[in-house]
């Protein structure tokens, strides 16, 4: 393929892409078949002569479109959103075609300098400490990781050498190791699996903090497991919160936890990793208060932030080499496309989403919402058994119309009802419950049987 | 931006990139600014509302341009290659779409079955031994990592796993800390930074093995130290191969180190960032001999695979939970429009190329060669002091013609002379050639004044 044939093969890609978009809906949201369908699709190696354009475009309705889940259906609500924008794809592609690899300022100074600029975009949207800014004299800034496990296992390794240091510094006697096998880490037992990887990884212990009833960590809890594990010899060094739990959306009282870590010495790492982008709206903002207590700081501008494709990660307050890619040309067109007033209509425009939702639950009996929505989240159940909530779900997962999938509270089998595509409107929210409640009266009719 | 203006937007940007490869060569390879250059040309502050896409776009030239070094100019010859082709970037287009987080099968099942087939059709291409493949039973397998030094700290977080739970075998009463401060991890004095980066991240030690004067480990080197760990009470648990250095495209010997590897139980990683590519060539095949010991491998078909924009690393032998976006699309894409020949003719072009530049290095009785020109990588300096070379990358770099990186082999200071872009053909090495030794020229007169 030469420059030529790129401009017309691109083309032709882009209304691919556009039709596809636009027709999206129409498509089964979760595909319908067993694992293992794809092997025998294709051939068992790469072929030795080239194959034709038209060939390979043919398969991607062949092979590719029947497994694809997909996340930018309107009546996709699984998980949490994969933002997407047309502006994030016009600038992918510009940064495909600069393609250089920005592991040092001379390496391409625009991609290095743009991240750092953009970060303080991102960080003033969000009305971080100045601290956290990098401004012209930086001793704060942000950069993009590749994922936000990436970003936690880095806080915790920063966190892990300052440990390791302080009590050095009081007695340096101590070896590295031993002062390792002393370390613990804390984290919400709500928190995300990777928290816990970070710890694995770091060769800490961690310890998981019950939450209250409402599935947030409370200065209380982790004081009482702090107070206890110092007194067993061991040395608290790092607290990982959590602003809008995986499971529920849940937040841990940073402005309790926050004075308390400051106090013993622990390094507070936030994870804001779906909810960070909420915090550009002032009504949300105060959910973020306590985060002048906190070292670090990172959240998923590609979950909630309409900037697409790459795994954003904004971790704040401390550097590291940078990302790779040229990530925040992204950042740069769709916040200039967008505007923080339209980032800002995005967010409450799907929080919204939520709270209709929300209110078509509440007014049917059968059913109770099982944590609060304060986002763009819904957690919910039939009033019964487990039983019958997985039964209900693996009913919706079958006929293909939406997509959902649960978690765990209390012990409790529940339904997560996520706003995630940009294109869901109202009538999908209505289409949505319409649907569920049709399989929820099929489902309570047999069962009366 | 809706659906229509993408539509039209999109084609504006194919033209866009088209035009930018096409007339690269005629923009300086090499930045000319200053550090901090680009926070003045921009706001502060994200706008408030919409920007218009024509004020955005006029600021690609304005803004990030200058302050690009250009990767695939034909004139650029530092670091090593970062892929690109025009296949690649047509189904990044589409990945972007389908926008798909591949963290399990369920989460888009044609995003995780494409990456192990496209893996086994890598591992094939490489002729890696049965073992390293999935196939339809799927003991081995390969996946994507966000990047090298990835795919190298989960290989020595395997191994780490996997001596603790050896040694509590033995010796059920060790406590898992007591382990890990006894554990040594060995590679070559010139690895990667990231391997030495995993250990720190590990926390476990690292040991630099020094390499014979072809810059490659041998089997007796590696066996002393070990020895002496071993007699010194420490557990020797992982060995970090590489297969083409960042310094001078060294090999370590495999073929002796593997066995050693075995005996002691020690895991072998091997890192192939950038030679492993080439092995898809029957004759540098050999070079990975010995892969037949090793528990993991990993290389970047990004770097020299025509696969570009993502940071591909296709770690064999081990398995983590996947990549995350849709990847694998860019590979299919990417191996069916070359066919395996046109990704072979590729590495030979390049190879060839580094040999003509070598060829013309040779015949000047000036310079030397400091190390052998196996793949696309030439090291080459003046004879005569480090300052004097230093002195001829200054104006290299400065002229913006050519773009060079040093290295330091021996403690002498080296120019690194790699094939990068696709696009580089003999005209302009001769080109290149010509300008060094026009700069050559004028330095020596300055020189003997």
């Amino acid at each position: 393929m030469d420059a030529a044939e790129f401009r017309r093969r691109g083309k032709e890609m882009v209304d691919y892409v556009a039709d596809y978009l636009e027709n999206i809906e129409k498509r089964p949201v979760y595909p319908d078949l067993e694992p293992g369908y794809l092997r025998s699709l294709i051939p068992n190696e790469a072929p030795l002569e080239p194959e034709s354009y038209e060939d390979i475009i043919k398969d991607v309705e062949r092979v590719i479109m029947p497994g694809v889940t997909h996340w930018h259906s309107p009546y996709f609500f699984a998980y949490f959103p994969a933002a997407s924008s047309y502006p994030a794809m016009v600038a992918d592609m510009l940064c495909g075609a600069i393609g250089c690899i920005g592991f040092s300022w001379a390496a391409s100074p625009a991609c290095t300098e743009l991240e750092t600029v953009m970060l303080d975009w991102l960080g003033k949207m969000l009305q971080l400490p100045e601290c956290f800014i990098a401004g012209t004299h930086g001793r704060g800034g942000g950069v993009i990781q590749g994922t936000a496990s990436e970003a936690t296992l880095i806080s915790l390794l920063a966190a892990r050498c300052k440990a390791v240091r302080r009590v050095q510094t009081i007695n340096a006697k101590k070896s590295e190791s031993e002062i390792l096998s002393k370390l613990v880490a804390y984290t919400s037992d709500q928190a995300h699996s990777s928290v816990e990887r970070a710890a694995l990884i770091g060769a800490v212990m961690m310890r998981k903090v019950p939450t209250d009833n409402r599935y947030a960590v409370r200065r209380e809890m982790l004081k009482k497991m702090v107070e206890e594990d110092k007194a067993a010899g061991l040395i608290p060094f790092y607290f990982c919160a959590t602003l809008g739990t995986t499971p529920s959306c849940a937040f841990d009282h940073l402005t309790e936890l926050g004075p308390l870590c400051n106090e013993e010495n622990m390094w507070m790492h936030i994870d804001a990793a779906y909810a960070g982008s909420a915090f550009i709206c002032p009504e949300f903002r105060p959910l973020l208060n306590g985060v002048e207590f906190a070292d670090s700081f990172n959240f998923n501008p590609h979950k909630w932030l309409l900037v697409n494709f790459d795994y954003m990660t904004a971790a704040i307050h401390w550097q590291i080499p940078l990302g790779r890619r040229f990530r925040s040309l992204k950042m740069w067109f769709v916040f200039r496309m967008y505007g923080l007033k339209g980032l800002q209509a995005h967010i409450r425009k799907q929080v919204a989403l939520a709270k209709e939702f929300e209110s078509l639950v509440r007014a049917d009996k059968r059913f109770e919402i099982c944590a609060e929505v304060v986002l763009g989240l819904v957690c919910f159940r039939l009033k019964g058994s487990n039983e019958l909530n997985q039964e209900l779900l693996k009913r919706i997962t079958k006929s293909r119309e939406i997509h959902l999938v649960p978690c765990q509270l209390s012990g409790r089998f529940v339904l997560r009802f996520a706003i995630c595509a940009r294109t869901t409107e109202s009538h999908h929210i209505q289409q949505a419950w319409q649907h569920i409640t049709q399989l929820t009266f099929e489902l309570l009719q047999e069962a009366s049987h």
